[in-house]
């Protein structure tokens, strides 16, 4: 994308209403723009990582053998009477009343909406496990919305269904959706620590959060740093295979990891001094099983493998991916901007032209550009410097390739890695090979 | 996919509620479940259909250089007020209180909330000509929700919308968005026809409408078959061309095309007796020149040519997205169910083993299924061959590989095509190499 042409507005200055350092970075990075109160519009390159986050989700979840569905935004509220959920469900709950008088709501989760969709289409135990997820936009009518998307009322998230006949099948499940979260968050580039969580209304006995360390989280996180070096997304483990499930529960039950609310000080002082991790964190997803508790409210049954009916083993998944964007950009920023994770930047690479109108200079950006037009942010503006250099850090792409008319007379190109501030020249043929890029 | 894991819920009874054919089908097949009233959910076939036409739609928008965004699906009363259009807007608008009595809607399309954005972030015509678009939910909530995703109320669309200074540039962003959508269509699999449209309440005074023949449809269309021949998708046109757009409008000169609203008898009279098609068309897109209705009533400006402030002249171009995987249904099956183009189709193949539990004939699908799994439904479920094959023609899979002991032993493959079925068998290597397959 040329710079000239994008849609990338830059702001100079910080909107009041933000008061967190994600929310400031992305209203002035151009990534959002706010439509009403805690209801956000995406702009181009906002939507580039929101798309690529998603897509991360849905590889993990598809890896293990979840299968993708769509549910509606709206839903109707007699389903959510059948469950008992509408009347306890606060004022966070948008009630819709149609031209016929007929209540609906806007969808802050699926649990009866999918529980009765599995309800009318599985009949028998032969037909399980079974894991149904969906990416869509839901609604939380927070009294006071605030932090940009991180707590807005109209956000984008998965959240994933599993039935089982047993309470050890769903438990399976869960360990399961473990294994995709920790690789899921690892590919994102965040470290998100699980941390045991209560389970709330949305019922159960076993949860855990995942939580990103940042100043702006809402809980206090209590971790070994041990957590910091697992990379999961490079472990060779098998969803399928019960001895890899083991090996994950065992690196939980080793690594201390908690928050505020489940903080156990006995077994934080067994943890070596300089592997204590402490501090705020953001939770960016959290895993449920849930028991036969919606089954059960709504009189969902399958055919057991003794013939009689049996009300299925529930598990819920969710991550917020829109909220996502936020704590990515609290973990990882500087004074000048967002640094992305290479595996979710909106753009790869930003090509910054020191000199529109040097024709030596121009001729090379245009030969690096069309090498890869998908994954640049070409600089083409008539802007000074400086500017563009601000404007790179702020929007933080991993690579900067800078080009003036020196480097471009000499066939040089310069660097630099925005998370290290690192800067190196190089001729452009070895730019060409390092990043496997190809003349057009 | 294998069949015995997916969920893939075929139904043996029509449901009652469904009157035409693309309804019946989508939930005999199961493609979508109804969740209320004119709202779906979509299974994952179905969501695979929905995915690959909106992967389509992108491309062609992104190759005419027209940006995507992402606004939110709920919107404020106060931005309809500035177009005058809250009040207008009749019972079809979902109208939504909050929590604080604040008013806001379930956007059924985007005009004003595009305009806002736009004017507070673009400045002069410098950045002009600009083109913007999103695929999101939307709602308009219709009396009567009848003919299943065809006319419900929570549907998915692509809206976009252009800006230039002049009428001129605005005609010019129609024309480019005219190719684009006929290249689309053919790309999707349908013959969409342009005919000269009314612009009803959204404005302005240039517009058409694309029809796709088929039975069910809304309106009457007559047209001239010569319109069937062309393919968009193959023609080498550049839509940043004056001569190429002039091309595409010699065209639409060229060969006639009305909605029964807009026939002309004596134009028709002109038309070989033998290329008339008459019969009826479901509308899939419209585009239309708004001209500056909404940057006047909003109050946008820009800074002229001339150093003065300047409505922009606007354009905006609509697709029906969910509607059109009906559509395509009403235009393409048979007595025995869908016919899927290939390029939208839920997968390519459909591969049926008649006698699972054969040595030979599950090592044979197991090779086959390997080599491409994303693409291919294996049905290795214990049934009858005729349950199989009624399946595989309901669900419309553009290739059926039929694997029987007789063949496995032979290493033959029997292949179906749905569109024509047409029958052929072939050694299992011609198969693979006919198809780009590699053992994996």
């Amino acid at each position: 994308m040329k710079l000239t042409e994008a849609f990338q507005p830059t702001l100079k200055e910080v909107p009041t209403e933000a008061t967190i350092t994600s929310h400031r970075l992305m209203l002035r990075a151009g990534l959002v723009r706010q439509t009403a109160a805690g209801i956000y519009a995406w702009l181009p390159a906002g939507l580039r990582v929101l798309r690529a986050i998603s897509t991360i989700v849905r590889e993990e979840q598809d890896r293990i053998g979840a299968q993708e569905v769509l549910m509606p935004t709206l839903q109707s509220a007699d389903l959510w009477r059948r469950s008992g959920r509408y009347d306890a469900y606060g004022p966070e709950m948008l009630r819709i009343t149609d031209r016929h008088e007929r209540e609906l709501l806007y969808g802050p989760t699926n649990e009866e909406m999918i529980t009765d969709i599995f309800g009318a289409v599985v009949k028998s135990y032969k037909e399980l496990p079974l894991t149904l997820y969906h990416l869509q936009w839901k609604f939380r009518d927070e009294v006071r919305p605030r932090f940009g998307v991180m707590r807005g009322r109209e956000f984008y998230m998965k959240d994933g269904y599993s039935f089982d006949v047993s309470k050890e099948g769903a438990e399976r499940n869960y360990w399961r959706q473990m294994l995709a979260y920790l690789r899921t968050f690892r590919r994102i580039g965040v470290n998100a620590v699980p941390m045991q969580a209560d389970t709330g209304p949305i019922g159960g006995n076993l949860s855990h959060e995942f939580l990103v360390l940042a100043p702006a989280g809402e809980s206090g996180v209590f971790y070994d740093a041990a957590w910091e070096g697992i990379d999961w997304s490079k472990r060779d483990l098998d969803a399928d295979s019960a001895e890899d499930l083991k090996a994950v529960q065992d690196v939980l039950a080793t690594h201390y990891a908690a928050t505020d609310e489940k903080h156990d000080e006995a077994a934080w002082e067994k943890v070596p001094a300089e592997q204590r991790r402490e501090g705020r964190g953001i939770e960016v997803g959290q895993i449920f099983h849930l028991g036969p508790k919606y089954t059960e409210a709504m009189g969902v049954t399958v055919t057991g493998e003794d013939g009689s009916p049996t009300h299925p083993d529930m598990g819920c998944y969710g991550i917020g991916v829109s909220r996502l964007v936020g704590a990515i950009i609290e973990a990882s920023h500087d004074d000048n901007g967002i640094i992305w994770p290479e595996s979710v930047a909106p753009w790869r690479f930003a090509l910054i032209n020191l000199r529109p109108g040097d024709e030596a200079t121009d001729a090379l950006c245009a030969r690096l550009y069309s090498a890869d037009p998908e994954n640049i942010l070409y600089d083409d503006r008539k802007e000074r410097a400086g500017v563009k250099f601000n404007d790179a850090d702020l929007l933080g792409l991993p690579w900067q390739v800078i080009i003036g008319p020196r480097g471009a007379k000499a066939g040089q190109v310069e660097l630099k890695n925005r998370a290290s501030g690192e800067r190196s020249e190089m001729p452009v043929d070895d730019f060409m090979a390092r990043f496997g890029l190809k003349a057009s």
